[in-house]
């Protein structure tokens, strides 16, 4: 690789709203890499792609440099067609729980490698994690196994895929950059290229407990995505969600592997339900299986099946009791009427709080903690209801916990008309 | 020190285009200089900082807080008052060493803390370290004492001055973050107001030689440094003056010396002469000295006394023969007619690669590497004549050298009429 570049001079470019080339881009990931390019330089760059953009041509070179810093994976030997999800993050999201083995069940191989939460948005690993047994690491040879064998594997991504995102990430969390359309796009989009799946669906969350809080800055981080996937190879499509209220009626590890077997077993909340319906149709049809529809597989108990398989092959007892928090504190409602809002954002910092999630990367997590709740925006309540139950194991975060709930609702008179938002918001295709 | 603030919220609030707090702006510096903001923090703001701006409230609190990192002088106790210039940098800009003696001349004590070149600009101290025994370190004891005895001293800024933007200047020259007018402003006048000056004179320069190129940047920091000495009790103006082209005829250390001694003897060239004279009238009249005409001193040999007995005073022999280059290369004129450019910037960077400047802080420079000039833009020149001159102890530089100034000057047939820019464009004060 060409060392004819300066950091300073591809600094400044991106600063004075000059285009990057690719060149440019591919020196810069593996000077970073190298550390060639020490983290305040980087820092600063992240800062002027914040501010200035990138356009399509430099986030799909900038995307391919990651790539390019790690390995990838190849599931061509596989007997049947893969198809993987990203969501964005949202509070109550544990919709790859019963997805996976959901697509799976239709005939459809799901390779989700995934990551731990870190603020108020859970991570799947975490979630999994509650349940006694289960182990989150596996080789390869072993991940490639069980995708033949069972069709779906939820396992955290080695180290070996896109290592400059990781090493970016970071940076970009202790520099305020993490906000950057570009470089959340190929951050993402850089693993999931190099995972090697045959077609992806994504889940932009919009909404408070979401990472873009309005439909334009999601529509575009949307619309970016499914540009660079397209671009690589990879049928990509994606959709716009409301994450304004948490998803289901759980956010916390064990309490979130509870409602998503509920709904493996043909029950659970209607949105969770609804989104997980939809998000497999998007899948079995970008990876080329159209005629199979997913709600029977979920009402005939075959997710179930598949979900047990997964579960017992990473060493988890689909069985077990799972954990339960040592203490819970019951807040009711203050009043008749219909609940309006139930902010996602507030329960979700309130479950973190209670202890369903990190600080910090090597903060552990309690898996009984978070926050159940007995109503979602649209149903009718009366004063003195239970309306939300806080789970953990140290009582001490209460007080914390429910600090951050003020004003998180709004009750109003059942006469007022209230719709909803709808769920899903917008769907964006390469077409 | 109150330590209830984030350096990711302050980063974000910055991107977000909002104001920063005074407390907000205390707590960065301080955190900087204690190591709790990291280097990658500080340079994801500063580049924020570039691209959203600060107000003037936010660039007077920057300012105070980089003061507060470390000592302020004090010279109050001398028996006469204090001016000080600075220069924002130019090619062949050695106003400082026949300004100071000549402003001491006529009863203005001169405490000019200086610094070394780096880039295409040269450093004073620099230029005074060609005189064979003169040294740059002095005590603060020692620089006192010479100003109450001798009236000037040029010596080296001590490390114990505004100490956070010694750290945040390294920072910004790796980081595409030098050009941030809050930041230069702050940077310079921090040092200039914690140095204890009464009055200040800024000589700020516009052109293709300078940090800024056009003169609506350089009167942005010019009004920015003169609200910010005003705000801090100092007496401030500034020039704005051309550095399209060099100053005087020569660009290099020994080179240098040798003309501002030209100047001190009543000779030099005419615009070395002018801004010499019309700095130090605006540093008399900052200090309250109205009634004395620089001319005369300059013109009566006053101005050459203080001069010889400055260098002296540090170690420096005023007659000694100055260092000269090993080789020397001449370039002639390519037609006949008038000299209509000549580019500063070129220049500066041919001295530069001469081994007049450094490349980086610890490289050494040579005392008599340097470009000279035989003819001045408005000057007629004839096809054959020589038009410079340029001198190393390397002659493997002069093709490195001789590649910077292609193109750096022009020749217009004599009948076209021809007007040089005025060297001094416009005046800033308080008022």
């Amino acid at each position: 690789m060409s060392e004819n570049f300066d950091a300073v001079d591809i600094i400044r470019a991106k600063r004075d709203q000059r285009e990057l080339s690719g060149e440019q881009i591919a020196w810069t990931i593996d000077a970073y890499t190298r550390g060639v390019i020490a983290d305040e330089q980087m820092a600063a760059l992240a800062m002027a792609i914040l501010l200035n953009g990138m356009d399509r041509r430099e986030i799909s070179d900038w995307t391919a440099a990651m790539i390019a810093s790690g390995e990838r994976m190849d599931f061509s030997t596989l007997s049947r067609p893969t198809s993987d999800k990203h969501s964005t993050g949202g509070v109550g999201d544990k919709i790859t729980l019963p997805l996976a083995p959901l697509v799976a069940a239709c005939g459809v191989a799901v390779p989700q490698l995934s990551g731990r939460g870190l603020g108020h948005t859970g991570g799947t690993l975490d979630k999994l994690e509650a349940i006694p047994g289960w182990q989150a690491d596996l080789s390869n040879e072993d991940m490639l196994a069980q995708l033949e064998d069972i069709g779906a594997v939820i396992c955290a991504a080695g180290a070996g895929l896109a290592p400059a995102d990781k090493r970016l990430y970071a940076l970009r969390d202790v520099t305020g950059t993490v906000e950057a359309i570009p470089l959340i796009a190929s951050s993402i989009m850089s693993k999931k290229i190099a995972e090697g799946t045959g077609a992806l669906v994504l889940d932009v969350k919009v909404g408070s407990g979401a990472f873009m809080k309005d439909a334009e800055q999601a529509g575009e981080l949307a619309r970016t995505m499914v540009g660079l996937g397209t671009d690589a190879g990879v049928r990509t499509v994606a959709l716009l969600t409301d994450m304004s209220t948490p998803l289901g009626l759980t956010a916390g590890n064990a309490l979130e592997v509870r409602e998503s077997v509920e709904v493996l077993a043909g029950g659970g909340p209607s949105d969770v339900v609804e989104l997980t319906v939809a998000l497999a149709r998007e899948m079995l049809v970008a990876a080329g299986v159209e005629d199979v529809d997913p709600a029977d597989a979920l009402a005939d108990g075959r997710a179930m099946d598949v979900w047990r398989a997964m579960i017992s092959a990473q060493g988890g007892d689909p069985d077990a009791d799972l954990p339960v928090a040592r203490e819970t504190q019951q807040i009711t409602a203050d009043a008749d009427g219909v609940l309006t809002t139930l902010d996602a954002l507030q329960v979700g910092v309130a479950a973190w709080r209670l202890g369903a999630g990190r600080a910090r990367k090597e903060d552990p997590v309690q898996a009984g903690a978070g926050v159940e709740m007995h109503a979602k925006p649209g149903d009718t309540v009366t004063a003195g209801q239970p309306l939300l139950t806080l789970h953990t194991d140290t009582p001490e975060r209460f007080a914390r916990a429910q600090e951050s709930l003020e004003g998180a609702w709004e009750i109003s008179a059942a006469s007022t008309a209230h719709s909803p938002a709808p769920l899903i918001i917008d769907r964006v295709s390469a077409d």
